[in-house]
Formats: structure tokens, sequence, C-alpha cells
């Protein structure tokens, strides 16, 4: 079991979204994150550099706004709807676009191709995530 | 001038965003990141802890999205609107409520009352730059 | 097999350090971080504060400093021993504190007991790459 | 009169380092992780990406040391030698080798020339800091 779940199971307040959901929107962006960090440094020792200067602009991006976001759904309480879901949004378009420019060069670079993976993983988490949380906001209303 | 200005104006690509604008928009997330990690550090410093605990989770989700902010910001090319626009949002909306609250406690505590002007400022900083962003992206069309 | 673990697979240079030991130097600061971000979120839901306002602080500096290891240490070209060396040692040192100050209040906080493991993983895994790096350096010399 | 000086006027608390020296240890870095990351999105802008590749990487690196140190110098209380000098250590060692690099491109490139500029003023910041530390706990013994 990851940490990011065993810290919700041992959370002393209530957390008003499925465990596992959340869990899963902390630990793909912590993952995401690493993966884009990586990458962006072997794109920098492949040769043909100016073909993958675009994905290593987006995977600096992707890190920025994951380690953002896995920050915001780690703290449970006080969830600002106002915050969290443009942030989720913010997210999952950086995923999108991050994983899609990394899919196109996953056939020559095999850490693309890594990488995409992690951004798909993170961008569904975080879709995941973004609808438990308006599902819990319209059932408090 | 502030050295995001002179990194704008040594820039070799073409910045769509009014300098001054984009500027604002890196210094601001910038300076409030630092504030709200001094706040939290100065709140856990005073006696009546349980009235300021609101206080410290907003500064902390502050510093997070205003990081992820100014370094989104700090990169011109391959600028994004769904990345950038959700992301400007998510920090003018936290902003606003840190900023809400450390003016709650600005009587009281000197410290709030300085975060909460850095609050104020980066949240108008950041909704003239999703301003400027909007006006751009209809330009374009 | 986790994505840090992947990336250094298919990474087109070359790996000076045992790829184990450096995944490890990756994944657990980034476990720490996460760990302790959610520790201080919990810590402020407990009706104690006085008594854990030392965790608190802790585990903040503690997400900062396991953030910058982990990016260093994501990056494995252009090593530098002057800069990885003392912040393996700073990430050391803050996992050491923190895991102290964790076990401190494990038996009554069940989210310290988890926090704590999280940052004696952190600490080993740093102390161990700071030995493979030194090693590493003495067989170059 | 900067927020980090504002804020460290207003701390509840004492400041055992002198304000002004510790106000440059907070402001170097932050200034400086934001030259980085725009010297970065710059550097990928221009043409001879080959010569300037060490470039980006010493200024990846730095980002996320001067990212660390500015939180870790932002918390006063609770200072620890063990944690603070090997990160002061860290940022010098980083700052010297990024200003170093930015030095080499300055004469064709006026955004390294910026970013030069930011590396060595935060370098020096991080050593007056961590000689105002040494001196405080020398004072203390």
């Amino acid at each position: 079991m990851s940490y990011s779940r065993q810290m919700l199971d041992t959370y002393p307040g209530t957390i008003g979204v499925d465990a596992a959901v959340l869990a899963a929107a902390i630990d793909a962006p912590s993952d995401c994150a690493q993966a884009c960090t990586a990458d962006v440094d072997a794109d920098l020792s492949e040769q043909n550099l100016a073909e993958i200067i675009r994905c290593i602009r987006l995977c600096l991006h992707c890190v920025d706004v994951c380690t953002a976001t896995l920050g915001v759904t780690s703290r449970q309480a006080d969830y600002d709807a106002d915050v969290t879901k443009p942030l989720l949004r913010a997210c999952v378009a950086i995923c999108t676009s991050c994983g899609d420019e990394c899919e196109r060069h996953a056939r020559h670079y095999e850490h693309c191709r890594v990488c995409e993976q992690a951004c798909r993983r993170c961008e569904q988490a975080c879709r995941r995530c973004e609808q438990a949380c308006r599902e819990l906001l319209d059932a408090l209303k």
C-alpha cells in the first residue's frame, strides 16, 4: 500500500472523496512529475534535440503543475472547489498535451514511452478525482 | 528592474503578452509563495493556534499553486491556454481565499497583514495576466 | 517496477551509480515529501496542536529538501559532487530529525507513525546514494 | 522593502541571524530560481542547442536547490545547522557552477548574462547567510 493511501487511512478528520480515487490523484501526479523530470534529462542526451524541444518544454510545465496538484490533493481539510477544480483541470490539460507529445516520440525513444504512460495515468487520475469532487459537491448542496 | 523583466526583455523569441503584465504574473506569485511560507512559520509561533489553522492550510495551498504558476508563466514558448488559464484561475482563487483569511487576522497579527498584501497583489496580477492571455488568444483567432 | 526505475533503464546515457540505489534515492524522497505534506495536514487536525508544532515545522522543511533531492537525483548527466553530496547530507539530516520527531508522536498518532517510516526509508536511501556517489568518485580518480 | 524583509520584521519570535542577511538568503534564491527557469526556456529557443545543454541542466538543478533553500531560510524557528548548512553549501555550489556556465554564454546570449548575475547574487547571499549562521552557532556554544 502506498504511503499516500496509508496517510489517508490514518487521517484524523473526515475525507469527503473516495480514498482510492484520492490516493490516485496524489500518487499519479507524483510519479508523473518524476517521470517528466527524468524525461527532460533523457531528452537532453539525445542527438536530435531540435525535434524534442517541445517535449522538453511540456515536461517542464508538467512537473510544475503535477507538483502543485499533489500538494493540494494531499491536504484534506478546507477543500475549496474554486481552487482544486481548475488546478485538476490544468493538470489534466498538461498531462494530455505532454502525453500526446511523448507518444509522438515513443517509437524512437523508450524514455518517452515510459513518460507517456506516467502522463496518461496522471491525466486519468486527475479526471476521476475532479469527477469525485464534483459529485461530492453536488451531494453537499 | 526585476530579474523576471530583464529575462523577458532578453528573450530570444516573441512574447505574445505585454511584458509588464507578464512580469507581474511571475513576480507576484513568487513574492506571494515566499510570504505565505513565512506566514505559516509566523502563525505557528502564535499562542492562539486554533484560530489560525485555516490560515495555515490556505497559505500552504497558496505556496504550491503560486510556485506552479510562476513556473508556467516563466516559460514563454508553447503557450497553452488549456493549461495556463485554469492554472491562473486556481491561483486567483487561492490568493483570494488566502488574502481574505489573512485579512481576518491582520489586526492582531502584523505578519498576516503583510501576507494579505502579497496575496492581493498576486490575485490582481494573475487576473490581469489571464485577461491579457484571453485578449491575445482572441486576437489570434 | 517504479517509473523512476523504468526511466533509469531507458536512459540514453551512462548512469554511474547502481540503478537500484539511485531509484531508491528518487522514490524515497518522493514518498517522504508526500507523507510529510499529508502529515502536516493531519497534525493540524489534532487537538493538542502545541505539542506537534515542532513536528509540523520539521515536516515542512522535509518536503522542501526531499523535493529538491529527488529533482537533482532524477537528472543523471553532469553529476556534480559539490552539489549532490551536501544536498543528500541535508536530506539525511532533515529525514533523521523529522523521523525522530514523528517517532515521539507515533504512539498517539497513527499518521505520525506512517510518516516516520517514510522519513526513515528516505534517510537510508539518501545515505546509500551518498555512499555510492562517493565510491563512484573515488573510482574515477 | 521586500516582502521577505517585512515578514521578518513582523515575525513574532526571535530571529537569530541579522535580518538583512537572512532576507538576502530568501530573496536571492527566489530571484535565481525564477531567472534559471526563464533561462532554460530562452536557451531552448536558441539555434545552437548542443552548446548550451550543460547550461540547461545546471539551471534545472539550480531551480530545485534554490527553491528548497528559500523554503528553509523562510522558516525561522527550530533552526537546525545539520540541515541548513549543507543545504546552503549545495546552493552556493550550484549557483557557482551555473553562474560560471552562464558566464561562458553571456557574450552571445543576453539572457545568460542576466541569469549569471542572479546566480552570483544568490551564491554570495547564501555564503553570507552560512557565515552568519556559523557565527550564531558559535555564539550559542
